[in-house]
């Protein structure tokens, strides 16, 4: 997977922060998180392809993280897309979409699946599982969370030759776990060639939310976790009473999830010294990085 | 007057071209016309001072004029904006606006003066007016002229001497149009020591339109026309059905109004030969400018 940060201030943009998207890549397939306004051109400028799109999520109906999204829609129209594009936010989001066909006079050539909702497992596949889980902001808000399922063990083709088998169709069928009936009568299992089953990878989205204890759980041991880094951590009040997080605040979280790196996002356009903010978090949790716009990040497996 | 073109392009964006928005300064006003996504950042990257905004016009409700106006609205407010800004457009703009404070939960802290409007003479005052005209395109769309009012003629000092006046109070009283009794008992009028009034500037902005006999009336002997170039003109058929103008045209229109300056503006994104557009509408219209994103215009006095 790979991380492409498209925006990643809040509120008000700045000359070096766009408003909030974040691009992640993985197998082919492009999911972004929030569009706030301008998020069409970031993708022109970034080495995102936008036909590759597959899934926008949504955290909440705040301008900066919206007001991005008419306009993708309609330019992906208009570059003449035909696949489903499926678009998962809180609720409000078929009505904000067919108000706004109806003030701007347009409509899409493809289909877009607007799933409304409010937590849980939104979508399961063979390979991933995408969860949702209600944020604490001043309005309804989402944190969104992509896990891959387990992948098969490493296969050993050498004790696979070892037991009999010829490298050929029957690695493929212990590799896909059908145990192997050899001309002798014997039984080769996948277990006796492959090692466990390895962990996919876990990237949390988390924007625009006071810090929650939830979090600690949601984010358990991530690869990713994006969060809110609005405050310094220097004026707590101001970070609860706006309904968000300070680098500090992220920190601890990302300690007590033990996640493997925080990204702090939705920086506020009063630090200009990303530096000073960075440094706080460190102190905490010093696997954590500032996001910068256009900033690529590459989420590894684990082995 | 100067004008500042923000974004140049039409439809969908380009890596080259932002969507359409001119800022128009005036005697320290600024008036914007049109609002495409982006707006708001193009005004930050420019000389433009936000706070400085005092009328916006939109042309129309088609996304690519429309999608930066909140996002700008609301940034104005979080700037602490205070004194009203008067938005002029078609009718819808008033339920437009109060859908998008509702969907994306915000105020403004400003008073916003929507004027719903169809044509004619829009505003007033004794420096300026400013008319809206129906345009030709898909859907309801306006085009804008701003006209300034006649200026009083030159004062020349030297004939006010030569008459008696002395320097100093009177000649401000003779440059406000009154006369001045001097204490001979005989009467200076102002037409003895002043040149006949001056012309006022006058500036048209007319995009996303099929080319109109009408235009070159709205537009005469402007010292700018602003006018949609979308299409070259060797496909007349596209550029009439899509309700747009070829430069061919505009440059048509803008001599027989016998305007001063064309500026072709709303450039299609299949058109990356600027000099070749160009060319094309010169060959009718010499003094013709293709509009580039950020390219500033003066706008003198014709003396």
């Amino acid at each position: 997977m790979k991380l492409t940060a498209l925006g990643t201030g809040g509120g008000v943009p700045s000359l070096y922060r766009g408003l909030p998207a974040f691009a992640l890549e993985r197998n082919g397939e492009v999911f972004l998180f929030d569009c706030g306004e301008g998020t069409q051109f970031r993708i022109m400028r970034s080495h995102i392809k936008p036909g590759r799109l597959e899934k926008i999520f949504i955290s909440h109906f705040h301008g900066d993280h919206v007001l991005g999204l008419t306009g993708l829609l309609m330019t992906l129209s208009q570059f003449s897309r035909e696949k489903p594009l499926e678009l998962y936010a809180p609720p409000g989001m078929k009505e904000f979409m067919d108000n706004m066909k109806k003030h701007l006079n347009f409509r899409l050539d493809y289909e877009l699946i607007i799933h409304e909702v409010t937590g849980g497992e939104i979508y399961k596949s063979k390979e991933y599982s995408i969860y949702a889980m209600p944020l604490s902001h001043i309005i309804f808000n989402l944190g969104y969370k992509i896990e891959e399922a387990e992948r098969p063990g490493r296969f050993y083709p050498e004790k696979a030759i070892e037991l009999g088998i010829k490298p050929g169709p029957l690695f493929k069928k212990l590799q896909d776990g059908h145990p192997v009936t050899l001309p002798n009568g014997n039984i080769v299992y996948p277990g006796q060639v492959m090692g466990p089953p390895r962990k996919g990878r876990k990237v949390v989205y988390a924007t625009d939310t006071n810090p929650m204890s939830e979090m600690v759980d949601f984010a358990k041991e991530a690869d990713l976790l994006m969060h809110d880094g609005m405050f310094s951590g220097d004026d707590d009040v101001m970070a609860i009473e706006r309904g968000h997080s300070s680098v500090k605040d992220a920190a601890r979280i990302a300690k007590e999830a033990n996640v493997k790196k925080l990204l702090l996002i939705h920086i506020s356009p009063r630090y200009s010294d990303g530096e000073m903010l960075l440094a706080k978090a460190k102190e905490i949790f010093p696997n954590t990085i500032i996001a910068k716009d256009y900033m690529t990040l590459e989420i590894p497996y684990e082995d």
